[in-house]
């Protein structure tokens, strides 16, 4: 199966060659994944969430075993993903999130959004989950939470074939600017708790 | 990293045989896995729930890229699960669950859970879950919905190194047995309902 066209493969291409590789300039940041990786051990740690990231599908083909102890898969290919990448539970309420980043300045493409993962989270809503987007201009270091409703009026539009993309403009209308500090790094509870808790409750 | 002891790399075996190989007896029936794919499938299709299992964690080490479209996974390997396989939302709620399956006739061995899992569980339990494990004795094709409060007892035993294993006089005590059926094929929900809302509310 294909995969989709984004960052995914790319972060792959150097485990190889270990630490020692230069870091350009560019490269100096932590990935929006990092980012979210280290906020959700943190949340987890002080027992505020649980909140994981799914792991990456992969479509197994071949499998070795060289060894009793250790299968070495050595065929697979990556899957386009089915759900969101993010879920968990805070509060009593479902949670579920995707979280794309992009070096753009002054727009969000959707073409790296699949299908199946607005799908997924729109029927999280109707459930009655808390659902949204972590958006990332890398290029301008803004991380952004567009809750699922917002998300779904431009989604139509891309899906009539009217734009390709969200403005920085229409994402910091419609989202929260995530604060990102030392830990968490990127407190997006704070934001949800000003979304889904105004009032003290859902 | 090792891959737990279980029957997850077995399955993967014979996938380049094709679907022309002979069908030993023992392997007539659905695994646990699959039934609980179309039992998920069922509960999206008519919007009673959405949960999905997780993809296998995998550990790439080094992808290929012999054309622009299909990128070949050479090197991976499998990770020690950190959550449950299972999860989603029902009726608002955050749902949690772990499915195994023994071939024991008397008991349900714990060796193949792994603490990770367990504690994963508690910590949805504590933050508002419905958490449980689904077990089944695949030689008497019998599938049992346990709560996750029932099944620490006995991890609890586990870690003091008191029993390996739960009986399955005990699984049938503490657990619900889950019907099988064509449509949905484990209908898991409806035990759920059983237990968390009885009463019309969790």
């Amino acid at each position: 199966m294909k995969y989709p066209k984004g960052v995914k493969p790319r972060q792959y291409r150097n485990v190889r060659q270990g630490s020692g590789r230069k870091v350009k300039y560019g490269q100096r940041g932590m990935t929006l994944e990092k980012d979210l990786d280290i906020t959700n051990d943190h949340y987890l740690k002080i027992s505020r969430a649980v909140i994981h990231k799914k792991p990456t599908p992969v479509q197994i083909v071949n499998v070795d075993y060289p060894s009793r102890n250790r299968a070495k898969i050595d065929e697979a290919y990556f899957k386009t993903p089915s759900t969101s990448d993010y879920n968990g539970i805070y509060k009593g309420r479902y949670i579920d999130f995707e979280a794309k980043e992009t070096k753009n300045k002054t727009r969000f493409p959707l073409i790296n959004i699949h299908a199946h993962q607005v799908d997924h989270m729109i029927q999280c809503r109707a459930h009655g989950g808390i659902v949204f987007l972590i958006i990332r201009f890398s290029t301008l270091d803004e991380t952004y939470l567009m809750p699922i409703g917002k998300f779904h009026v431009h989604w139509e539009r891309f899906l009539n074939d009217e734009k390709m993309s969200i403005s920085i403009e229409d994402v910091r209308t419609d989202s929260h600017l995530l604060k990102e500090g030392l830990n968490p790094r990127i407190d997006y509870l704070k934001a949800v708790d000003e979304i889904y808790f105004r009032n003290g409750e859902f």
